[in-house]
Parts: C-alpha cells; structure tokens; sequence
C-alpha cells in the first residue's frame, strides 16, 4: 500500500490495524538493542584464541628483541606496524600503533592540534577562535562529539552515493581557513556504508584548502569488513595525495575493535613525515608505549595480512545472514508504502534509513515504547540536529537473526505509524 | 682518604692510581645499564602466570554481567576499582580505572584543564600564558616533560627530608594564581626515595591556592613497592583534604606497570566528584572504554589487596639486594672521600646521588666510557638544568646483582675521578 498516494480513509483503517499489531507487539515485552555498532558475542568468540598465543611458557621478545613486558617502543612493535601498513595499504614506517581505541587515536590527534601548531606559520587551533570542522551527514556521532568538545563550529556536508558532497567541499575549504578539517568513514560509511568512489578520493587528494593544516580524518574503521561477496574497494589516498604533492593532508585510523575485541583490540594511525613528527612530539611526553603484549598477541594470531582476511570470512558470515535480515524486512514491509528509502551495502557496520521527514524521533520513540532500542535519532549529525528528522541508523551486528527478525518488524510497524499519524494530521 | 682536606701531592697521585683502575675496567668492553627504573627480566618472570588466567576457554563477564571483550564502561570495570581503591584508600567509587600507563592519565588530566575550565569562574590554562607549575627537585623527568610540552614555567622546589619545602610551596601558591598545581611522588619519592612526612601531608591538604583551580598531581607510583622491611608509610591525603574542605585539591594517579608488566599494566586515578565529573567529560569523548579483559586479567590474577601485597613481597626479595648492593659500594668507596652523599630508601625504584658540585656531568660521561649508562645528569630537574650539577639518579632493579657491582665500581671510580679534576684544577 502506497501511504502517499492513498485516501484519508485507507489510511485512516490501516492505522487501526496496525495500532491493534503494536499492541500484540508491546505485550510480548520484548528487549532488543540495534543500538550501538557492538559485535555479537558470537563475533567475539572467534578471537577467543587470540588469548592462548601468550601465555606463561611464552617467549614475549619481538624479533627484533624487544621484551614486549618492559617499558619502550613509543610507536609500537615492528610486527604490528607491518600488519597495520598492509591494512592501510602504506609502508609501515608511517604507521603508529596505540592502544585499544582508534577513537583515542583521533581525539589525541584533534587535542595535538588543538594546542599546538603544526607548521611555524599556523597557529595552535585553540587560537583560531571561529574553528571550523567539516561533517558528512549522516554520520558517526563519536566523530562529531570530539569537534564538538573542542568546540568546533561543525558544518554539515551531504552524502552522495559517490561520498561527501566534493564540490561543497572543494568551496568551503578553498574560501575559509579557519575550517580546519573533515571526518571521513572513506570505506562502508557510518552509517550509509557507501563507499567513497575513485573521483572523490581524487578530489579529496588535490583539495587546495585555504587553512595550511587543514587535515582530512580518514577513519578507515571498516577498511577490510565485508558482508558480502562483492565487496568494494577504496582508492589509496596516501598514493593519490603523493601525486598531487599533499601528502600531510590525510592522517589514517583503524583498529582491530571490530575484528578482534571491541574493548581489547589495538589501533593505529598513519601519517606523513610531518605529521607523524608533530604527533610523536606529543606521544613521547604522553606515554612510554602502549600495551605492547596485546600487540603481540595479535600480531601471534594472525601471522600476517591473509591471517587477518581469513579472520574476516569468519565474520562475514556471521554478519551476512543480519544484514539480509534487516533488508529483507525493509523490503517486505516498508518499499510499497513509499515512507522510506534505505541503503545495501556491502560491508561495514550499519544500514542507513530514511524514514517519512520529521517522523524519525517519533519512530525511535515508539520503537522504545515496544522493547526496540535504536540510535538516539538525529545522533547520525553534528549537535544531533537532523533538519528532517529523518534519518536512522540501524545496527544489526549484536542481535541474533530471531532477534532481528523481530526487531525489524517493530521497527517496520512503528515506521508506518509514525508515518500514518503525519498523513493523517495534514 | 678524605679528598676534601687532603693536599696536592696526595690527591695528584689518587688521581694517577684511580686513571690506571679507569684504563682497566674501560679494557674489560662493559654494557650496562642503570638509567631508567626498568624493571628486571626476573621481576616480569613474577607475573608470567597474569598470561594464563584468562585464555580461551574463559569467562570474560565480570560479577556484575559485563563482557569485558565488547564496548562499554568508560571509568572501568568495578573489579578493578576495588583494587585500586584499595591501593588508594579511598572509595572505589571515586576510581577511574584507565589504559596502560599512569603517565598517560596524567597527561591527559594536563590536557584536560589545558583546553577547559573545572569551574565556571577558572580559565582553561592555555589562556593563562604565564602558567607555572611547581616542581619539587630533583623530581621526575617525565613529569617535568608533561609540564614542560604544555609550557608551563617550573618553578623548582628543594626536596627536604620531610618532602617538598612547604615553606615556599604555601607562599608561592599564596600569592601567584597563575601557579596551576605541582607534581608529587608522595611515598619512595623519583629519585630520592623519601616519603613525605605526615605533617608536610597535612600541610598539602591545608594549602589555600590564589588558583581556585591549583591541583595536586599525587603520583603514588610506588605506594606499596617496598624494599625494606622497614617500609615508610605515607598519610592519606583524601582524608586529610576531606577535613580542610579541600577535596578538589588533589588527583591521585597509580599503575601496576612496577606490579605486573611495565608495558601491559593498569593504570588508576582518584579524584573528587567534581574533577571525576570534569575528567569524565572528556573521557566520554576520548574513548568508549580501556581495555577490560587485562583490567579483569589483573583482578583475577590478584583476587584482591592481600593478593596484591604478597606479590610485592616477591619484588622485594629480587630488589632488596640490588638495593643493598648500590649502598655498599657508595659506603664502602664512596664514604671517606667526603665527595658525594646519597640517600638510603626503604622503597621504590631509585637512589638518589649528589656527586661533588660541578661534576654530576663529568660522571654521567666517564661512565658512559667505561660502558655504563646513567641517567643524564640533569635530568631530575626542570629543564634539564640542575644548577649544581650534582644530582644523579641511580636505578638499580634492571641489572643483576653481579652487574651492579661492576656498574657501581665503575661509578665510585668516575665521581672519584671528576672529583679529583675538579679539586686539582682549582
């Protein structure tokens, strides 16, 4: 039934019935979380022997001889930083290993900047009193929290199908310095999991920003995360930028939270000469090094690259069957009344919905009231401000497919009616 | 022979023998190594068995139901609250149980108040430019780094034997607001091993900042390391500051980095309601959660506070001779020269000397010739500069005790010789 091309009356008797099936739903007292990006338990388990590679027999020296139980190593093993550089696809002298959050890594590096100059002609960004930063939406909410803590001026920049808005980009950069960077998820985004094409990853490599340091966040945090045989691929933007002679433009992130344990993983970040200097500038006074047994520990149980793609089937498979899950409903349920628009994508971590404009802190709210936790909505934008009140993310990776199965239809049926009380109060 | 009252000729041909004794040990190719407070191999060997208790077929839920595996409990997890709230002695409700280094917390507690205010009348200490911060000599080289990265002014303050002169602590806090706080090792003090008396504690708690926002930097790194069976005790200074009205005065910063592995420890902090709340609203920000499953490692491995003290006991009989060593050969060649002094701690990791004023660089350099590294002269003081140039800190837990004493007859040689340069010189 399309909802938009339907009679007060159709649309009037549907509600009735649907309103009768929230109540058979609300009565089941249901308990579901689509919440948060959390892997499964399952997930989990398959890193379990990742906890028997070191153990009291162990030798914990790297090859090169470090005592991985001592103190040292500010930028991480060897091992690690060659495992990092195949993930991002860079040598791995550009590559620094931190501890278990590559969100640390990201907030670290804005707070570097922030008191700090990079260059000797720029200044510290506390300085720059109108400091602005540039925010594809939707987006990732912990992104948007680390500019607005430091008090940023955060400018929303459309999502195409091709990644942010390039020509809204090239503009605002070229215009203004005091916009100081961009968040980017380049590789299955939070939360539309599009892919940013070849072009935009050229266009980002040739920007010529206004601001000296203006930095490109290239969180890569799904870099290597299929949920499906065709996956995508993303251009290398350290390659690209040493064409176009920027090469302190982009600072890299990932980690291992979505691959290993998303409380015990490790990340990393790579950067230029330039920026790895200023970072390590800060590091060297921050720490003496970050937990080097853990990066052993995965450096053990993985051996190499193919180690960790091979780790990654597993997840696919875990995965797969939640995401067709969550599409299947999204087709099934909601594609003929015209209410809703959503993405399929190959990999990462989420499945971006549109629902009926201002409609999508009333389906939140009504999912809750019937056991079905969601993302706060309106948290996918800087200040969680969604102009349209539309925008929802959806994430499949901790319940079970029963669970799915039965959050997605709450979420289907609340959808609707949230959808039929806008229509109905025209 | 006392160098101080003995006459040309006499120290002339000290000089001539020691240069020969120099010559020697300098043929014999030494390596080693008294720089940095590394624990020993034989120290890390003690918690070999941490690597087992949680392996592959554990349970990683903590008593309250948390998978430590996945996101989740940014202030850490109860278990180890406790613990460290032991350690403390203080409520573990007031503990922030963090990654891998205390030195981290302490940085990023720097950071904090660099960017922010604690109170809505303070500034963010970027706006203060001329920010000072306190610095009791000879002191911490690390935490002087932090300081100085932020570019404070350190103002050193002499280390009696009842802790920091508080004379000049209270008049300098009295008068000057833009002193922002000052760095503390209360118990087994970096480098000179002293524990501040209970009246300097209470002096500390009493103390009425101009900067409502001056904070207490309480690095007990080594609160339960002792090496005597003499051990020092140190007053509870949360206690003390509850009595004054003073709560917010000091942060408490602790770490199992010299209890279990230096490089994959806990670390802690304490603080009071209102800097928890400050701290946590940056942490909310820079990451989800640190790493449970070593924090859950670590309470598991221990159990609780006695498991604790029964494990340091073990470090103690490892350092107790190396502890013993060094004071042997400083009091056995050392002694009648009258040209240095050193202190004799009941813990911690260091031993703390004064060579001859105007040689402390002069050892530093022999001794780097006859192939043993100390730490460099200087570096116990802000800025490197030790204005005597006299201090030197010996860190004795990463040799063994055969090495010492060829580390440490190296030494008493080297401060013999400059000595002798300098008196003959004269």
């Amino acid at each position: 039934m399309n909802y938009l091309s339907s009679d007060f009356d159709a649309l009037k008797n549907e509600e009735k019935v649907l309103r009768q099936h929230f109540e058979e739903i609300k009565a089941k007292g249901l308990n579901l979380n689509m919440a948060r990006g959390k892997p499964s338990p399952e997930q989990l388990d398959l890193s379990m022997g990742m906890l028997d590679v070191i153990n009291s027999s162990s030798d914990c020296h790297t090859a090169l001889g470090t005592d991985c139980r001592n103190y040292g190593n500010v930028a991480g093993i060897d091992e690690c930083k060659r495992l990092f550089g195949d993930v991002f696809e860079v040598d791995p002298q550009s590559v620094f290993v931190g501890g278990n959050a590559s969100l640390t890594l990201m907030f670290d590096t804005i707070s570097c900047f922030m008191t700090k100059a990079v260059y000797e002609d720029t200044l510290p960004w506390y300085e720059v009193k109108n400091r602005k930063f540039l925010c594809p939406v939707p987006g990732y909410d912990r992104h948007f929290g680390i500019t607005g803590y430091y008090d940023f001026e955060m400018i929303p920049i459309p999502m195409l199908e091709t990644g942010p808005d390039m020509d809204m980009v090239e503009k605002l950069v070229a215009e203004d310095d005091s916009i100081k960077g961009i968040w980017c998820v380049p590789k299955y985004s939070n939360p539309t999991g599009i892919t940013y094409s070849d072009e935009t990853v050229r266009r980002f490599a040739a920007l010529k920003p206004a601001a000296k340091d203006f930095r490109i966040m290239w969180d890569n945090a799904y870099c290597i995360h299929d949920v499906t045989d065709t996956p995508d691929t993303l251009l290398n933007i350290v390659e690209e930028c040493k064409k176009t002679g920027n090469e302190d433009l982009p600072i890299l992130f990932c980690s291992t939270s979505k691959i290993t344990f998303s409380g015990s993983g490790v990340a990393a970040l790579s950067a230029s000469e330039t920026n790895m200097k200023f970072l390590l500038d800060r590091y060297n006074f921050q720490t003496i090094s970050y937990d080097k047994i853990n990066m052993l520990r995965h450096a053990k149980f993985f051996e190499d690259y193919n180690g960790l793609l091979e780790h990654m089937k597993k997840h696919q498979a875990i995965l797969a069957p939640k995401f067709e899950t969550v599409i299947n409903a999204l087709e099934t349920q909601l594609k003929d009344t015209n209410i809703a628009n959503w993405t399929n994508p190959n990999g990462g971590y989420f499945i971006s919905v549109n629902v009926l404009n201002g409609t999508a802190k009333r389906v939140v709210e009504l999912c809750k009231e019937a056991g079905v936790i969601l993302t706060g909505a309106g948290a996918t934008y800087p200040y969680g401000n969604d102009p349209d009140d539309s925008n929802i993310r959806i994430a499949p990776s901790f319940p079970t497919v029963g669970e799915l199965e039965s959050a997605m239809d709450v979420f289907c049926v609340c959808a609707k009616i949230a959808a039929l009380e806008k229509l109905l109060n025209k």
